[in-house]
């Protein structure tokens, strides 16, 4: 059997957590959905059955050390550092390139750091599938979607072209962007639209043919970086782009695999709250809280202080050492107009 | 003419403006409406006309040391410590004794050290009027109302009695509680109701009848504790009631002196929120804020942290160092729920 390797991408700076999250202190560290961070979290669902020597993790300069201290059992030369940011497509070149060295018929599973996913066997089956699936293809992950999710992007699927009966993986026929509601109630009725989950698994050797038939730029620029040991140098020239722009959606070679499991991208603290079970009142209360006639809230303190509230209903509350946030529920993906405002500010030491 | 003494009563120890207001910084200590305390601010007012020698305060033993603290010119013997808290009545009744073993023929005015008053100079003449009329009664301030305000307690006036064309005092007729809203609009369409501001004026020697005639056992106790040296034994064991229920009410010597000038009792959040000038939005920002989409709204940060509020329309946010409320706007009397629960729960460090 070819080798399996996982590369977990936790390269994300986002800043829809914030306060929560911060520049140096990004989502994937956070303990969002469970009870350890987003990053330990995935970590600890692949090595039940990969090995951690097979982990890969990807990260920035300014999360490396933090990435280390949260993963000690992670050999050091699996922490892929960054130079710079360059978006998904290098970063997974590298990753495949340096798998490559090691192991040139190994089979990369690629996931972020920081997806919510509720059952974790359930996972592991469909990555095994995917794995089984990858040999000539690059194999989606596509989500059966449960509702007319407006959040996500979405992979239709074309004619089934292989797999089992139990498990058929089809031909892509296209990728969309984040539809609009009616959109996305006319692609949960059509039955043939699957969520893009971000997760896929290759074959090293097919990932850098695709790479080097559509971005040559980069395929060279990858090589020299790990061959010659310009990584510093190179890397950082690299173009920025992603790997579904610059891959995904012009290659030949996809191919996706539905799959039904309780999984969530959680891009916005609408969708943390989502991920929780409520009280009875339906609220979600993380840490010391007092609430008095208050429904259908989420009310997050980290343990540093006691937040209140009063007769709301459909508020986030967020609440760190420095900073709180107050919020309408389903206007989350707003919060980043704060941090914007915060950046013209000049103001660093919230951000 | 007789001497002028002012009394502020700044004994208040109220939950309403948690979590700004603990129980050893109660709501006189907060800079509610102004640049000052209201203790502050209260004491500034009158010494524009009144000398701070014939200024008092009486306070409790927790907050003898903030108020002295606060009031560096205020002579030590005019900060009257109550030994403990027994409602205003034996407060009022010590003050008066203190004054008049000074000055038998004094007038003295009594106001809250927590009321906000917009118009100070409207309010020393009307106080020069109460001062004037003040020969043979206790008059009281009532506030000509401007809306039909359900939070206060209202003075029926009677006839005429006295005082200016101008300034015309009257007969009391009755005090009457909190109204409900239809009430309270009855009492503004019939115009001879006004707001009972709790602000008064006397001569010694009638307020001193009075007690002695209404509660004789308290005028006995005072005097024990004022000219025997018997206020740690004393005064605790004095009866505790209001000057309200204990001689306002049930005195013939009452006569109240309509007065128009912008006052309020500010009880709760709500009530700040209405002393402040709205920016553009209908919001009142005070300290390090961000707000996104917000309409109506107070936020208050103690300028050691950020308060970002987004999506939202009447809410208060206030921050503090240890605990943050978010409350709906026109929900504030509920906070003294979660007092309550905190009380209950033993979390003293936050109350």
């Amino acid at each position: 059997m070819t080798e399996r390797h996982i590369v977990i991408m936790a390269g994300g700076a986002g800043t829809r957590f914030w306060p929560a999250s911060r520049a140096r202190f990004p989502k994937q560290f956070l303990t969002i959905g469970g009870d350890r961070s987003m990053l330990r979290a995935t970590v600890d669902r692949v090595v039940e059955r990969h090995s951690i020597d097979r982990v890969w993790v990807v990260t920035g300069q300014h999360h490396a050390e933090h990435a280390a201290k949260m993963l000690p059992e992670l050999p050091q030369d699996n922490l892929l550092v960054e130079p710079a940011a360059r978006n998904t497509a290098p970063c997974i070149a590298w990753a495949t390139e340096v798998i490559a060295q090691r192991s040139p018929d190994a089979r990369v599973a690629v996931l972020p750091a920081d997806h919510h996913i509720g059952d974790p066997q359930a996972f592991l089956t469909a990555l095994d599938a995917a794995f089984d699936a990858a040999a000539e293809h690059i194999v989606l992950f596509g989500i059966v979607p449960d509702r007319p999710e407006t959040g996500y992007g979405y992979i239709q699927r074309g004619t089934r072209s292989g797999g089992t009966d139990a498990r058929p993986v089809h031909e892509v026929t296209r990728f969309v962007e984040k539809p609009d509601l009616p959109t996305a109630q006319q692609y949960l009725e059509a039955g043939d639209y699957l969520w893009n989950g971000g997760m896929f698994v290759y074959a090293v050797g097919v990932m850098t043919r695709e790479i080097d038939a559509l971005m040559p730029e980069l395929g060279a620029g990858i090589r020299a970086c790990v061959h010659d040991g310009k990584l510093d140098e190179v890397y950082p020239t690299l173009p920025s782009i992603s790997i579904d722009y610059g891959v995904m959606e012009r290659s030949s070679s996809t191919r996706v695999i539905p799959t039904r499991f309780d999984w969530s991208d959680v891009g916005s603290w609408d969708a943390a709250m989502d991920i929780y079970p409520r009280d009875e009142a339906g609220n979600v209360i993380r840490g010391d809280a007092e609430v008095v006639d208050v429904r259908n809230s989420y009310v997050q303190s980290d343990g540093r202080r006691l937040v209140a509230v009063v007769g709301l209903e459909d508020v986030i509350v967020v609440d760190t050492p420095d900073a709180v946030l107050v919020v309408r529920r389903g206007q989350s993906q707003s919060v980043k107009k704060v941090v914007e405002a915060l950046r013209k500010k000049g103001r660093q030491d919230l951000l």
